[in-house]
């Protein structure tokens, strides 16, 4: 059976909340959202086009896992609490079990959240996911790129680059679906929203992960006016990617690798080590570097910069 | 010259803005924003795909003004003061020209109503745009579908209809671009933001006419619970669509064409006249019916009821 488009909202993406500040959600020309009136709205937009940003046999909830994860990563990044996320899907037929799954995988992320779907728009078009998330922050506290300063510690969260050779295993045939724990890693990638919450009032600066630490590194620094040095030894390598892959693979997937909506930030040195402990029981983090005065990024190996020539991922490159 | 994702939008879409309440725009992981403290936040997200919403060779600034006229017309239909938009890209390649075009008839519209696009993301893939669009409504006074009661007076404003006859004349080849007025209409077609600010405090109801007259009618009766009955007559048929076209043809355009932005909306009857007044200074409205308890929507002629078969688009009928 096809369904309308109005059917299409009210249908799977129209589950009532529990959230109070919602007065009024999908099926009107606009939702109406109470933002506290202490805290600043922080909206962020991402979209994911079929084949580039997921497989065309993708499971269906990690393609609505992601498309959801890949915003409340941005939010993250600024310290948000989430709240609030707005759909656009473009798909070129109606098909019920996949919008099921799809549905499935998006309201389990956001209920983990706590975050509402309140809007969005259902187009026949190339499978392409569009979704605005927003959320709040108290005045003054975001995290932004800009605030690094020369002197503090480079931290980055988790295990980044698992996500990156669970992709690769996929694309090669190695991996088969889900049931690969890198592969379940590249397709439910958790955004780092508690770890976001617990750096307000302790980093400097933050930025998800998603084009690569190196290549995010460098924007970092470059908004901040600044530059930094990694040291390669340092670097969050998993068990779960040293028993798949060589060394000197597993370095470029960290290094390279963009899908695990790891966080990267800095603390003040003075008190780095105090700020560390606090974030243990919300998140493993590793310091794997220094932000220093001369502009650039440089990869350390015993103390020596060795080159390392990982391009950031760029959609148009 | 290829352009990366990052300078795609940093030279395209992050022209600065006066606006007061935009902390921070696009070049961060997320923008923050102000909402005022006595205000409630609209938010509406609508797409634009290649072929389906607007055509291949289409002028690219009327495909700038459309993907945000579209998203200012739900604010409008719910009362609200546009504020900010987010804007997400998908593009086959990176055409300077085109983009150019692009955010110039973006950002004439955007200029036009005081709106700063605060964040957006460019990626590569088949040609669709998303806007979420983000605006202010004063607490308790937004205009919504469902409080349209029996009795009040049916009202539509402007010109609908003449967006559609453009577009058929340009898919028949009668039109050639947007010299012809009524393709103009399509392509550049005006949100009614002024209406739907005039209409907070007065209106009983409002939505806007994007998947045609009947159609919507039909939504914004089965929202309230009450039914309506439309005036034939009382249509209003402009004189370039009358120029154009016979009367049955006039009638189809208005009652099934929805790219027009224009606003339906209800007025108690009780001081319909003196609201009717009020209304005249900001745009052209005209009362074409009347709700009533009966359910369903009827059109008469000379007061009789007629059967008129124009389904409401449906992008997956």
């Amino acid at each position: 059976m096809s369904l309308g488009e109005f059917d299409l909202i009210t249908r799977y993406f129209s589950r009532s909340t529990a959230r109070r500040d919602v007065l009024l959600g999908v099926g009107d020309d606009a939702a109406l959202l109470d933002v506290p009136a202490d805290r600043l709205l922080v909206a962020a937009t991402d979209t994911l086009v079929e084949g580039r940003h997921f497989l065309p046999d993708a499971p269906a909830d990690s393609i609505g896992h992601q498309s959801l994860a890949v915003n409340l990563s941005d939010l993250a990044a600024m310290g948000a609490e989430p709240a609030w996320a707005l759909l656009s899907l473009s798909l070129p037929a109606v098909d019920e079990d996949w919008l099921d799954a799809f549905a499935a995988g998006l309201y389990s992320l956001a209920e983990r959240y706590g975050v509402a779907l309140v809007g969005g728009d259902t187009v026949r078009g190339p499978r392409v996911i569009t979704i605005t998330a927003l959320g709040f922050i108290e005045r003054g506290r975001a995290l932004r790129r800009d605030g690094a300063r020369a002197g503090d510690l480079l931290y980055v969260s988790g295990s980044p680059g698992e996500a990156a050779a669970g992709l690769e295993a996929l694309r090669r045939g190695k991996a088969r679906g889900p049931a690969d724990p890198l592969a379940r890693r590249y397709f439910y990638a958790e955004p780092r929203v508690s770890l976001g919450r617990a750096l307000v009032g302790k980093a400097t600066a933050a930025m998800d992960v998603s084009d690569g630490l190196l290549g995010d590194l460098g924007k970092l620094c470059a908004a901040s006016g600044v530059g930094a040095s990694v040291e390669l030894e340092r670097l969050p390598v998993s068990d779960a990617l040293a028993l798949e892959h060589p060394p000197g693979d597993c370095e470029r997937f960290v290094l390279a690798g963009g899908d695990d909506y790891e966080l990267l930030f800095t603390l003040p040195a003075a008190n780095a080590g105090a700020l560390e402990a606090t974030l243990a029981p919300v998140c493993t983090v590793r310091r794997i570097g220094r932000i220093e005065a001369q502009a650039g990024v440089r990869c350390l190996r015993a103390g020596k910069p060795v080159p390392v020539a990982i391009p950031g991922y760029d959609h148009f490159a």
